[in-house]
């Protein structure tokens, strides 16, 4: 298997490193805006990095990601840029007519005028009004597929397939009790998307209503996380799995809740408030004269780069899909989950928790494409395809999943 | 008299609406990096015009500024720009031979190893520094005659020379009720000024000490404001008053504090803890690759600009001096204040209450000096000046000051 990596970020090194161990692989271009980013990521695997090769690319140039994946003879796309691109990358997949793979779907836009209550343009919207022709095509466009969404939809229809008959509420719950040393505010992950997942509307999916909106922030609950993390308050997010689930799998509700915390809540409610969220551009003094930047942009220029973090950073993250229902005619209540501890991601990888635990997933997937155990056309999610394969992977990869009986 | 005035913001626009009402000046040269907003002033002064001319004049350019200074015969600079342009301005008034007066006085620097201990370089130093070669010249460069400092400065010297024996303490106290109909959060002020008094260590004076710093929003405490504004909560602020009152003022302590409210306060910590306080550049995605930008301009562009508030604004802003000491031998306590309502500035003069409180003390000040009440050579505080001419200006200038009996 040929890929194409489009981006050279803090996932995108990561998936290096691990799709490195692997087998499958034939050969890695490492594309990134910045060639100096993407051939740090190949210099860095050293002995390892035969099968890598690194590329200038910009992303948002769909003639150039078409014309790259034509050139390097590629069989799929792996999208680890910023949601931004997902459309451009996306679109070149499929002129190029190869695979495509994200971590993120095409971004949502509120509605007009009920954005805490309607859905406007929902997450994926734009990619799914393509799954014809991907259908034509015959090649598959495989959305969603880091570790939330990703890992946290194979979960879903891992329960749905093998631990109940029925199923009433499926949470995506998302804690960590990470910190880091020596600063007050260090986000764990990319602060542009974390910005984009917190103060969208959030989406649930109720079966007899389709999807709404809330405000953000909504339903706080405090979760117990596994193996030592604990108590988090977590709140309602857009996010992708939340679309994607009931598309493949039977339930009555779905939601996604992150554990910010209290003090990330008031500080993002503070960059929303004075208008630093704001992706438009604002006009501000430059050296020559008024230049147009997102604030947005600023926000996450003025933070430390999270994939950098990972030497002063402590804790675990925890990814994982709580699900509710019945089984065998009993109440049946379990917890899905994959933990990551930075310290072992670090000392095995060089890479933090976070950004190792999005990377892993689009390689096992990768490696299952390759394996001819996933296979299908069209626009899917991840719980579109066979779970088990998957699951027994992260075992494979050092990196075991756990179930938790709740009663 | 003739004026070059530097700026025409909030601030500036005030101070010729201000000064088109009374006698004493011949010509205002109105100046603006941006000519459009320099003619804007002069054009919405109507027939009250004649006497003001635009022209444009980059601030930072220090040999065009004093060009302009002699081109247009002016006897006295009036700064109504923001702080980084105090040196560049003073300097070229000593250059060209004109008297000068700002609202704010040279910046600071925090102490290298005990920030909220020691001062490191003060407010004003930079132009104090300069004392010898402005007296030489026998002109007189006369600093913070805004209205805090400035007026604030005019009350303390007043109360020791007209209302107290000795003196105790002398705190700045500043509180308003204004609120801005349609905004979460619409500072009344300059945000890149704010942030600058807010987030730097605030400066104390005590007698036997010297002058010391405390960490930011030391020392809370709830003062009642006069004429309906009441209880704010007030904390230690850096501000140049506690720099120049021991200078002329015989006090056993002198602070100031700044009635911020705790929402402010919170969102001032969150800026800080983002990073996005700090005024040096950091590199951001522009639209031909990456542009340098200070992370303030930023936050001040995401906001509205305060001088157009006005009209969506309520309320009244109280400045004024306390002091505490003894007279006859018995203890005395005053508050001696400026209030202006929102609703009358904005009638009478179309300028929101604290651009227009501070545009009109520099122009009382200008009067002083055009009719010789006001004189002397050197780099002076309002504080350094008989205060009675002052105070009673104000009464002409239809704006009263107050005097409340504390104890």
């Amino acid at each position: 298997m040929r890929v194409l990596l489009v981006g050279a970020g803090g996932v995108g090194t990561a998936v290096t490193r691990i799709a490195a161990r692997r087998s499958f692989l034939t050969h890695m271009v490492v594309a990134d805006y910045d060639l100096a980013r993407a051939e740090a990521a190949v210099a860095a695997l050293g002995e390892q990095g035969t099968r890598f090769s690194a590329r200038r690319l910009d992303a948002s140039d769909q003639d150039a990601v078409r014309t790259a994946l034509v050139d390097e003879r590629c069989d799929v796309l792996l999208n680890a840029t910023d949601p931004r691109f997902v459309m451009p990358l996306f679109e070149a997949a499929l002129a190029a007519g190869t695979h495509y793979m994200d971590m993120a779907m095409s971004l949502s836009a509120p509605h007009a005028t009920a954005p805490y209550e309607e859905c406007g343009v929902k997450l994926g919207d734009e990619q799914f009004a393509q799954a014809a022709a991907w259908e034509a095509s015959d090649r598959m466009a495989l959305v969603g597929m880091g570790v939330e969404p990703g890992l946290s939809d194979v979960f879903a229809r891992y329960a749905a397939e093998e631990l109940f008959d029925e199923i009433e509420e499926i949470g995506v719950r998302d804690g960590a009790n990470l910190t880091v040393e020596g600063y007050d505010f260090a986000p764990s992950f990319s602060i542009w998307t974390t910005i984009e997942e917190c103060l969208n509307p959030p989406v649930v999916y109720e079966k007899d209503r389709g999807w709404f909106t809330t405000a953000p922030f909504s339903e706080p609950e405090v979760f117990e996380f596994p193996e030592g993390i604990g108590p988090v308050e977590c709140v309602n997010v857009e996010h992708e799995e939340v679309l994607l689930i009931p598309r493949w799998v039977d339930a009555r509700r779905v939601t996604f809740k992150y554990g910010l915390g209290d003090d990330f809540i008031a500080k993002l409610k503070t960059l929303h408030e004075l208008g630093l969220d704001a992706t438009a551009k604002v006009a501000v003094p430059g050296p020559d004269g008024p230049v147009q930047v997102s604030p947005r942009d600023v926000v996450a220029a003025c933070l430390p780069d999270p994939a950098t973090l990972g030497d002063r950073m402590t804790g675990k993250t925890c990814a994982g899909t709580w699900v509710k229902g019945t089984k065998d005619g009993s109440a049946r209540e379990v917890y899905l989950y994959h933990v990551v501890d930075n310290e072992w991601s670090m000392r095995e990888y060089g890479s933090q928790a976070v950004v190792w635990q999005t990377a892993l997933n689009p390689v096992i997937a990768l490696e299952l494409m390759a394996t001819g155990a996933w296979k299908g056309s069209g626009v899917l999610g991840p719980e579109a395809l066979p779970p088990r394969p998957f699951l027994d992977l992260l075992g494979a990869y050092d990196s075991p999943w756990g179930l938790r009986e709740e009663r």
